[in-house]
């Protein structure tokens, strides 16, 4: 088996070369994507492990990225809860019935995830074998705050009235989702290592809504809880959210052996808040992506040099790939993360 | 003319209690405004002095807030330059025929304020006659990079990723357009202060969707020339943007007698950032007003104790009243406010 220097860096350790992947790395940017979501939704490609399997693996192979990230939704696991989840043309994902109040959190249904989320699982084990050890594994889930936001929102949000609402006014109620959510994301996590996911990201992205004191009161005990769980697993753990620069020493409290920032506060100084006893991932603008080839470089150059060799950085974006960036400025970010090297 | 604590607080100078006033306090919270929407269109309300007057007037009335702020939209100026704006129900501003490049640009016409946006001036001049100096005006206007955000999406965007392509594809056509943005927006807000504004609020809503080091290179220097412009008229600025928590420190160095902070970060850490030698206004999560009447209180509390009693705190949302606010809970802010008191 090859060592990996994804993770390796994950658990802070020097390597020859910064390791780079990009989330959302399998998806519309990229040709070979399209081709198959012309035939199926996305939802159809998730319930079908030799779908989802390829799809996983198309990044890796025209890429040369450092890491797999399953192809999968973070929002399956509401699914067998009992939430109606559908991806609407152009609105994103909806839930036809979201969670109101206390009787409809009590009627979330606890799953059996290596029954209710098989497909999921099987991709992982199907990914695994094709990549043979070559490259690593990423799982991943949402974080418990995060999913509550689709939960309760029945979707996407701008100003998430509908979740403050209910942790503002009911946090009894807000705690028990929470607990629930986290149950399950938990489990799904764990199972996803069991069937051969070599690292986790949990995406916590919509968390920079939050005031870091509601942070702290609402979310951080199930996001802790949760990270705790996981470190059982033994595998490097990611912490990700958008829009987190007053929240980064609480996500650290919360746990993740990596965190990930987005580009609204420099590397070097979100690393220096999360402290240098843990690892970093990111963080250039996914809109650099469609900047003339010059300025990407110069871009990704300084996010090298903000790292400084300091071993434990991954790098990323600052969120995902957008769907019409040019292919081939993924690719050039790829190969000068590799020219650059982190090492001697 | 009574003493204004609004004006003096903008100026840091010493007030017997903190004033208080809400963006967007003017609007479908409220049964008065829901009254003459359901006859008006927003632009029709905007054309018209005498309903605009009349609605910048109702939170006044109704709450006994300690400023009026002008009833408009931050995109009328863009109506006169060349753009068709419309209001999509439920979508929000599109602008049908959005700038792309450089020919657009220079096809962008020159405002003559005075005569293309008369009827926002002379609601000023109508709304000034109507205070009678018993509650101070408050004039507005979208800041040159928040203006065009929208004049290049051509509406609401979350990755701004148009904005984003021109600025690193073509920085010589943006800066031309922020330039001719700003020239607009500076015109506007001097012609405000002659009809009767005694304070000028500037939105730089979006501008957290940047970087630190993109807002230095490609918004700073206009917000600043516009700053700079306004001091010459000699009434208080304040400098809003929403997400500028790794921000703060440009936005005081482009300019504002006061910066206005969201709720990501804590008021007193916020004021730490921009430095003590300017006021700042904020900061409770608009979301908020949706809470029990006691743990509103206490968030109103937590901010009150924040500021310290130290002269230039404005008390505000960190963004506007969302349209389903209960009015009791806006007017408990302001009575609370009130009682609460800064000085001795």
């Amino acid at each position: 088996m090859v060592v990996s220097v994804f993770l390796e860096a994950a658990r802070r350790r020097p390597v020859p070369r910064t390791p780079v992947w990009f989330m959302r790395q399998a998806g519309r940017y990229m040709a070979e994507y399209r081709a198959i979501r012309s035939r199926h939704s996305l939802l159809e490609i998730c319930a079908r492990p030799e779908l989802a399997a390829e799809v996983t693996l198309q990044p890796v192979e025209r890429l040369g990225v450092d890491a797999a990230i399953l192809f999968s939704d973070i929002l399956l696991p509401v699914v067998p809860m009992g939430l109606d989840l559908e991806f609407a043309a152009g609105e994103g994902p909806v839930i036809r019935n979201p969670v109101k109040d206390a009787g409809d959190i009590a009627r979330l249904r606890p799953v059996d995830v290596e029954e209710s989320l098989a497909s999921v699982l099987e991709t992982v084990r199907l990914v695994r074998g094709a990549l043979d050890g070559r490259t690593p594994l990423l799982g991943f889930a949402g974080a418990p705050f995060t999913l509550a936001s689709y939960v309760v929102e029945g979707g996407a949000s701008r100003s998430f009235v509908k979740v403050k609402r209910l942790l503002y006014g009911d946090p009894g109620s807000w705690h028990a989702l929470l607990e629930k959510l986290a149950r399950v994301i938990g489990d799904l996590l764990l199972a996803q290592v069991r069937a051969g996911a070599q690292a986790l990201q949990v995406f916590d992205s919509w968390v920079g809504a939050l005031s870091p004191e509601d942070y702290r009161s609402y979310v951080l005990p199930h996001s802790r809880a949760l990270f705790e769980r996981l470190a059982s697993a033994g595998v490097p753990t990611i912490h990700f959210g958008v829009g987190t620069a007053t929240l980064l020493e609480l996500l650290r409290e919360a746990g993740g052996d990596v965190i990930g920032v987005d580009w609204r506060i420099p590397l070097d100084a979100a690393w220096e808040r999360v402290g240098h006893d843990r690892a970093i991932q990111g963080n250039l603008d996914p809109a650099a992506l469609f900047a003339p080839r010059e300025e990407l470089e110069r871009r990704v150059r300084v996010i090298l040099d903000r790292a400084g060799g300091r071993p434990g950085h991954i790098f990323n974006l600052g969120h995902g790939i957008l769907p019409e960036t040019p292919v081939e400025s993924v690719r050039a970010v790829v190969d000068l993360v590799h020219a650059h090297g982190s090492g001697p």
